[in-house]
């Protein structure tokens, strides 16, 4: 017979729990028949007894089946592919990687989320063109990535409702720092979404979740294994997130940065490094889709970025969404107030805290502290240094902007600032790329 | 500033609570301000990561003075004293220990609770006596303790109302196991009850809560030391709980063992083994609370036994809560539905099963299986034979009751047939004190 209760004394005491224990519970507080408070006791055994892989991929099965899942036979002829990020601090290479994967022949239908807290909202970054329409049906979805071979769009509330119910509750239990949970939601969704082979970019470092890399190689190995316990194939990377990724951080001038990401030439500018990543993970998405070398596709990567069709694709995906790129320039030449930090000595800049940075950004308006909280579209910072670089004593760091409230600004500024370290010698060289895990 | 999730964050990661934390979340909770689920999440990274015993003392601090507490200066002159036992089966020990501690001259105000599940309900007993009024509002109990020397009452509503509240979700979400959140549910209401001086037995073994002799062990020094934090003085005895407490288990058929116990004679007689850990325990009580030798304060008990004081305090206190023993002796005289099974080997009684005698019990209506089911004081077990007993072929082992439906009694006897281990030899001798903790 079936008890929560006795489901939940099983994993406190650490034995891993049954498939059909699993899917009992799972259901059961989907179907409303268990409460919160037993879910939220079973989510805290989870968080510190940890699951088997095993039942890992149990809980991502019977999540992702709680809802709708994707059915693309008939709808395109290409691989199916997509990549996720944890997150990080200015992190827009999907309008980057996504944009280069389907002009690289690929069909991504990327379902994407929006902000909360520190967490970045791709969602969000993209409502800053006019027009856009991120919210798509399941059918609208289809249409859009069979006409142009890329979407992005907010999870419907058709996919994976356990996990949204149970990501709720996490976030107020403090029960999301758990591998086995975070494998789960993370691939309930992609899963749901069709992909059939998924790219993960699993963040380390100060301005990502995961703070060490033993823990992001953990979650890393958890999601490729969770996506090959399903018969699909994965890789993962696993990139350094002390500093932000890029200039910007925000919301247009995020969407402003991936535009020059996609310029012909941005493979050797001042952007190499992200655009670089970029060609990294498209490929890598291109080699396992369709079973290339992966030098292969690195190459078919920058010609087709070089060429500007991933920036067409971009561009084709945007105006197949509604948006329109041509008010987006309009809106960001709107006037804005803004607010310079400058360096109070010379020396390199050896460190560019990402938590900080992404902290002054969500306090600028440019995320949500709480659900319903409005975004600043042309709110943000905007690094004029990034790690490495040589400062003399007045030079400037970087830049707060707003819509509006010139005050705010002032005193973001005053936090910004210990963002930076500058140091006499220059920082040692340090890859973005930190470990590399395939299926 | 305050944060639930924060609290829960940092038990997850295994550091301890600071003292204000654990006195603004349970304060929180108890107010309805913090949600269960925040609760259930807390209490079981409690149950996995533990608690210091500085955070479990403020843990029964705060539990301690989230209701009234009892001052009982001016009320009695006498040393305060109670005793508590974790729960065993045929557990009647507390009509014995407490009349005779009450006999030597201590004040015994002690909260009882009612059963459920597994769980004996000293109150439930008491009831099997017409007209015992065992709810006392506190200036009843201090009214009947300040005639007597003596009240065994329920917790009242306004006594440690977070424990009733937080016991209640710990039992559907799988966090009872704990023995920080056990000594904090324990000592918050004997420490409200106004007691100077506590003695604990602590179960251990098939029949008690605590299956082995470490975990037995870690209690009873979680529940001293956690009185010794309140300046008070504490000891407990680990006792043996693989066989039920003497012959009886059920509700009238404890009441009517425990007179036998408390019968001149009785430390000599068949029930002399928990006749003589009675003493044990009242003697404890004595010589902690007046500061006398324990050898002293056994004799003292031993005599007020023979002399049948204790007896006499034991009516006493039954009729001063309004029981009439007479009538009690009527209800045992009436007729019930019987069943006996009896030994199909010869040989030796090598142990009888206290958790399914317990079960059984349970299933003839002596206990609740859920909070509102109704109790038979007539049901219940009587074993003919105890631990070591020889047996012939055909001899009664033990008879069910209940007071009314013969055919629960048959599917009864089936299940208690399998609490007996009948062995060629006889098994080892065993003493019930397994082990002392002092303050």
């Amino acid at each position: 017979m079936f008890s929560a209760k006795s489901i939940i004394d099983k994993k406190r005491e650490g034995r891993a729990l049954g498939s059909a224990e699993i899917r009992e519970f799972i259901s059961g507080f989907t179907a409303g028949e268990i409460p919160d408070c037993q879910m939220s006791a079973l989510a805290m055994a989870i968080c510190c007894r940890g699951m088997t892989a095993r039942e890992t991929a149990d809980l991502v099965e019977v999540m992702m089946n709680s809802g709708a899942t994707i059915d693309w036979k008939g709808v395109v002829d290409r691989p199916v592919a997509d990549k996720h990020s944890t997150g990080g601090v200015g992190d827009k290479l999907s309008f980057v990687i996504q944009p280069l994967a389907a002009a690289c022949g690929l069909a991504v239908p990327s379902l994407v989320g929006r902000g909360l807290g520190l967490t970045g909202g791709t969602a969000d970054k993209l409502e800053a063109i006019p027009g856009f329409k991120v919210s798509l049906s399941i059918d609208e979805l289809k249409r859009v990535v069979a006409e142009t071979g890329i979407a992005l769009a907010t999870q419907t509330a058709e996919i994976a409702p356990a996990d949204r119910r149970l990501y709720a509750l996490r976030d107020v239990t403090g029960t999301v720092a758990s591998i086995p949970l975070i494998t789960a939601s993370i691939l309930s969704k992609k899963l749901a979404e069709g992909a059939e082979t998924l790219v993960f970019d699993v963040k380390c470092g100060r301005g990502a979740f995961m703070k060490d890399a033993a823990e992001a190689h953990a979650l890393a190995e958890s999601l490729v294994s969770g996506v090959c316990a399903s018969g699909r194939r994965a890789a993962a990377l696993v990139t350094d997130m002390d500093e932000p990724l890029g200039f910007s951080v925000g919301n247009a001038c995020e969407v402003a940065e991936a535009l020059e990401m996609l310029a012909p030439g941005a493979e050797s500018g001042p952007l190499a490094d992200i655009v670089g990543l970029s060609v990294e993970f498209a490929a890598l998405m291109v080699s396992i889709a369709r079973g290339v070398p992966l030098d292969d596709a690195r190459a078919e990567c920058s010609a087709h970025l070089a060429d500007g069709s991933a920036l067409a694709k971009f561009r084709e995906m945007v105006a197949a969404q509604g948006g329109d790129l041509d008010a987006f320039a309009r809106r960001l030449a709107r006037p804005t107030v803004k607010y310079r930090i400058q360096s109070v000595r010379s020396g390199y800049v050896e460190s560019i805290d990402a938590d900080r940075v992404a902290r002054v950004a969500l306090s600028l308006g440019a995320g949500r502290e709480k659900p319903d909280d409005r975004i600043d579209h042309l709110a943000g910072v905007r690094l004029a240094v990034r790690r490495g670089d040589r400062v003399a004593i007045g030079a400037p760091l970087a830049t707060l902007e707003k819509g509006s409230d010139p005050d705010a600004l002032e005193r973001a500024a005053a936090e910004l600032i210990k963002a930076f370290a500058i140091s006499p010698t220059p920082p040692p060289p340090k890859p973005l790329v930190v470990e590399r895990i395939g299926c």
